[in-house]
């Protein structure tokens, strides 16, 4: 007989220089990145944000879609999206970024969806916020974890699951969480959770739960799939391991001149130009972007273009003259709380939370 | 000296074993596929349909782009986007398919955009049709090809080119093709060719020029390197090979039951379910859909939805009762002209118009 244990295996990490699998292939060809150049625009199009699901995109019918709030709780709520719509309404621009952002940039190589460095994107979110829903239920004392639950159904590593993710109870009760169900300016995709989604502003993907269906106060830590086994940092398989939580800085180049469509290598001709790019962070704001255009021999602080929007991407640019030949570009992000980006890749099991700078290669041909 | 050919080498099979490249993975990371659930929307939502991009997306801007017509014409013409929108207005639901879709199924497998099955959709394009426009301009005694320029640019096999097709010129007199300005009834996105793209109902994706900017009737056949060098059916590299044009028939299934997130094995409970998805050609109208449930060892015909839409996908469904176990789920589509899918693969140096039945693995667990 068939079971869940026959079509679901462990998590593992590649074999050394072994090539991307038909398993990973069919997870890139389904979800997407955000193509670098893109990073022009400072609200991502629809259709070029990144995109991770874990299951399917469920079919949900928005006139009929309800939200429930229960658990510890004085007064359970149940909504439909007009009682939701009618409620205050907020619109953040927020950068989204997947936990697994640089997984394949890991050696060894960490076996899930094989995002190289663009699963990104920042985009305008509106909603209703979270904590004056959360307090007009009334969260009962020893709250620990708000449990968010999804309309997407599926098996992971062996579990069958709706998606479901906790957050710590005072993250919920911050200003900034949204119920949202538009993104700019339209009414949500369903690839992006449509009719409603979560957004914590600052925290990886993982958090921000689509197809949102059910809020569920606890008095305990969440102790399921993708809190405890999922999206947590580890060396060693069998660890308890670090939860992944906020988006570590990172810096973006958008890749100047035009590409080799097969190597996607960079061409430039000689003369002054402007790298540009953008940097985030879910800590603090960012407050430095250097460059390198010599593979990290040297750096010199770019521009950043000053924004009101806390939790949204910051444009950098930087002046550049090249002269034929070949470089390397790099940009490395420093925020507000100190963290900066590694030179050095942070392996983890995983695969989440590689922030190593990235490296443009560019050539510059003879005018 | 760097020079183009350091940067773009020639295309290649892949050696028998190897996984997918790291070049590959890239291309695979920025474009996207249609996640098979999507088969479920007659009209592909914004951001799923899939997206081939040779080079970059170039920032065009709608209120100062132009299309120039000229060539082997007696007067030639210049448009701005206005000009076009004020001529005939037409809507087609049109469904696009990549010409490598299926790629990586052939073995050995051609290395490049390593698309599965994923790189189809089926929107409603807006715009203004060709054909009077051409007339217009009055096509010369002895045309042979209208050359379509885009303003995409870049280096492909060597060759630095703004992305160019040739289309014969009876194609381009037909009735069907248009030049769109909207999709689904909203202002083209930048990814899928704004602010002007070319779209020729019933032909692979790479004539659908993108961010079009030049029509250009030519008194010879374009010999450009997408029609003379990429595009073609070859089994040897050197040879001229057979020109990619119309899509072949297929059809996919929308895959039931719900996914494992890293194999997406497909899983379902006993009991009576309806097995549907879409079918298309772009040879001419669907009129058959066989579906197997074993593997192909016995086949048994669907119901196809009829349609008005010529060039459209049609959608077909097949009613089937399960017992716990495994199975191998296929649909084969057959068109008017009588052309059908293969069930062996038919390799080609490029990877193109493979359209061998797909095959999803189910299994049934006890309920």
């Amino acid at each position: 007989m068939t079971t869940v244990d026959d079509l679901s295996g462990p998590a593992r990490v590649a074999e050394a220089g072994e090539g991307i699998t038909a398993e990973e292939l069919r997870l890139a060809a389904r979800n997407h990145g955000m193509p670098l150049e893109a990073l022009r625009y400072d609200v991502t199009p629809a259709g070029l944000h990144y995109l991770l699901i874990h299951y399917d995109i469920p079919d949900l019918d928005a006139a009929s879609h309800t939200l429930t709030v229960d658990g510890h709780v004085d007064t359970p709520l149940h909504l439909d999206l007009a009682a939701l719509r009618a409620r205050p309404r907020v619109t953040r621009r927020v950068t989204l970024e997947c936990a697994g952002n640089g997984r394949t940039l890991l050696e060894p190589r960490p076996v899930s969806q094989p995002w190289v460095l663009e699963a990104v994107g920042n985009a305008e979110w509106t909603g209703t916020p979270l904590a004056p829903l959360l307090r007009e239920a009334g969260v009962g004392d020893g709250a620990v974890d708000v449990l968010f639950t999804g309309a997407d159904h599926g098996i992971e590593r062996g579990v069958e699951q709706d998606y479901q993710r906790g957050l710590p109870v005072a993250e919920a009760l911050r200003e900034e969480p949204l119920l949202a169900y538009e993104m700019n300016g339209a009414p949500l995709l369903p690839q992006h959770g449509a009719p409603l989604r979560l957004i914590v502003p600052g925290w990886y993907g993982m958090a921000h739960v689509k197809w949102l269906r059910g809020i569920t106060v606890l008095d305990r830590a969440f102790e399921g799939y993708q809190n405890a086994v999922a999206y947590r940092l580890r060396q060693e398989a069998g660890e308890p391991g670090v939860p992944v939580t906020r988006i570590e800085p990172r810096a973006l180049v958008r890749p100047p001149g035009f590409p080799d469509f097969m190597s996607r290598a960079r061409v430039l001709r000689p003369g002054p130009c402007v790298l540009d790019g953008r940097a985030w962070s879910g800590h603090a704001p960012i407050t430095r972007v250097e460059v390198t255009t010599d593979g990290g021999d040297t750096w010199a602080d770019a521009t950043v273009v000053r924004s009101d929007d806390e939790w949204a991407w910051r444009r950098w640019e930087y002046p550049w003259t090249t002269e034929p030949g070949r470089y390397t570009v790099s940009a490395r992000a420093t925020d507000a709380s100190g963290r900066t980006q590694p030179v050095r890749p942070q392996w983890n099991r995983g695969g989440f939370a590689n922030n190593l700078v990235q490296r443009v290669d560019v050539a510059v041909l003879a005018g």
